[in-house]
């Protein structure tokens, strides 16, 4: 049924926003024992390895715009639904950044213009990389993300093993890129927290709409060759 | 045998306790080379998942009253078993918060004043968070928590993999929110190190039981609708 | 066939003494970048998920005197195996402590003084723990281990995950007890270093060997009682 | 159809050197917050895990030319099909660190001298290892990392874990070894970034192809004998 699909993806994209930014701006850099990036990258993975066996077999858990376009355009998901999917993906996350807004003000000095976890490029970026570089990492990484989702949700791949596959490709991606854009890879997720510090993050979101859009086309498109993939389209894909 | 599930369910929340707050207590802090907070959220995790696989088959392995619960509202577990359950969970936590002290009390500079791993709001928060962020938290968590359990032991989930995401999912709850209570989302590990610190550990103790069995029953009742599940009880739920 | 099975076993303690050990001795307090006690948990306990995986159907893939002999004792290993499995283990133990010497001394500043990673008791424990102290860790953590060793290679238990589960927890148990007693749980492990260590090492040996055993004895008849197990022995235990 | 699968392999190989070495450049060393060697441990482990499960089935997942000569030496990859494998791997890592270079210069410090991941022996090596010991390390490795690989995917071990053995074996061999040679066991990976450090890196390649190439033949042969395995060649190992 629709209606639970697409709740199904709100929550999941909610799980992702809230746990991945939540730990970034939470834990990472508490003092001395913090968690770092490889704390934050695991969160990040680790939300879409948990929900893809939780929901999975509902909604086939993108919970990522990016996820639902690539997959569409590698033959995997109907065109029809992504408008919808793409609606409950970004409630879902704005959801999330509210609540980790309300949370994270619960202690002294919070200041949500220390950046909130959101994406950036050039004096944004946490290592200040250029928009041309943050750019390409972004349609890189989603084109790869979308590569592996791709085969390890392929009919010869062994079964149950893809929501592992997929979400420690997510650790990986941002175990590298989190110092060139904070990581994005996920248009949904980078609403979230641009619509709380607003300023430069609203100015900077196209970047974060726009690349992983394209990555995750390519993806798609260069997984179907690879793969010598029959075109056609079919119903619930990511299976769990 | 209903015996052999009691003593599963408290050597697994022994171990859950004794490793969680073990490995907060002795290595978090460890100079130059201690875990921090990564280290104390995997091995908070990782006890779930290796007693999962252990003892999945014998109890179920929910070492957690708020599991125990929201697996009830969820319609998973009978309502009959839960005062047992609770107060094998409860007996495990605090013989491991026992032996945990007995070691710790192995090396000089020991003082149990320092917190021992208890959880706790306002003052008591590791990163000062007001008790009603902390609330918040707490509630929010288990409710992701029992959420994805349930998703992970449905019945159209593969079979074996619901030990790591029900583990991978305490990870990344640790992950994030260390920082503000301490993470407990598990009323019987709050309960055992509270008894030995005593004073504003025992004072704070309700708020660990009332959020994560509050969170429980919502994650419970949320998975039901959004799985379309038929309403009726089962024996033996949480498959390894 | 017999030989090739003593085989298995030495490479398969070789690989994690060699990884183990050497995570500790080379990468643990590498300047700015080290791995610390989190890696070298990983180190430990990956030898057991990787070697379970690749020989687990030539000899069970023990790795450890104390897994050996919990298992006899868990009705899992005929007794006659247990000491030709025993010396191969050594075997394996001391051939990665002296490829490991000779490795390390390649760098300036090397200094086997500095512990070679290993096991020790009051003045030599990493955090000066007591004899006591640690003496029970030993005892628990090996109980611990063999519990779940058993619980995850039940017939009852998923096929398949076994090996995930029993490294993971072995990654749990160096999460907790390195500081303790640089963490054994394991008698072959630790005599390869106290070879060549000498002095205390050797002479603190003993507490390495009797507390494991004692403690994987204790694992594999507790588990036993929970799991209803029916008595007897049968070959090739431990499925990967 | 043989096209696709040396797409899959310079694909695959692109992916494990461009994350790989992009975690070690970018993202290793970042100010307080860095992965460290963990991190980048799990980043070329990882990036073997994902890709085994996208494209296992398409090209048996080498991306590494050690790994293709090993299995051939093991009796499982045809002799035939090396050389096109390992030209399809070396071009992935060399577009790889291409695609690196220019992402890493769009940030103010960055400069190749710096080693942009190479891998190194005496003054070159991170914790100025000798060349013996370089060599004798990379040798180990690499066999050990062979003899996982044709353990994890011999016909009685359980399906569908081979890449979570191989990626976690080739985490630990990172966890070990990258202080002294910052770890290579892979020529290909080695190739793409000392082509852009050119001068010390380029005049010690040799030993980052000769060593793990003997260490793949070595840990083929080994594996073989342990598992009784029968000679004989068979098209499309590594089982994904």
């Amino acid at each position: 049924m629709n209606t639970k699909k697409y709740a199904a993806e709100a929550i999941g994209t909610f799980w992702l926003t809230f746990a991945g930014c939540g730990s970034a701006v939470i834990a990472a850099g508490f003092p001395q024992v913090g968690i770092g990036l490889v704390g934050v990258s695991l969160a990040f993975g680790l939300s879409v390895v948990t929900m893809a066996y939780a929901i999975g077999h509902v909604s086939g858990c993108h919970l990522n715009p990016a996820v639902t376009v690539g997959l569409a355009a590698g033959g995997r998901f109907p065109a029809g639904q992504i408008l919808p999917y793409v609606i409950a993906q970004v409630v879902g996350a704005i959801a999330a950044a509210a609540l980790l807004y309300v949370i994270a003000s619960g202690a002294a000095g919070f200041d949500v213009a220390k950046g909130f976890a959101s994406n950036g490029y050039d004096a944004h970026s946490p290592g200040h990389y250029s928009m041309v570089a943050c750019f390409i990492t972004e349609v890189v990484m989603t084109m790869m993300f979308l590569f592996i989702i791709m085969g390890a949700t392929h009919g010869k791949t062994p079964a149950g093993f893809a929501p592992l596959a997929i979400g420690l490709a997510l650790v990986m991606i941002h175990l590298v890129s989190i110092p060139v854009t904070n990581t994005s890879v996920n248009p949904a997720r980078s609403t979230g927290p641009a619509l709380f510090v607003g300023g430069w993050a609203l100015a900077q979101l196209w970047l974060f709409w726009i690349a992983p859009l394209i990555g995750g086309v390519l993806g798609g498109v260069i997984y179907r060759w690879v793969s010598d993939e029959p075109t056609g389209t079919v119903e619930g894909t990511q299976k769990a």
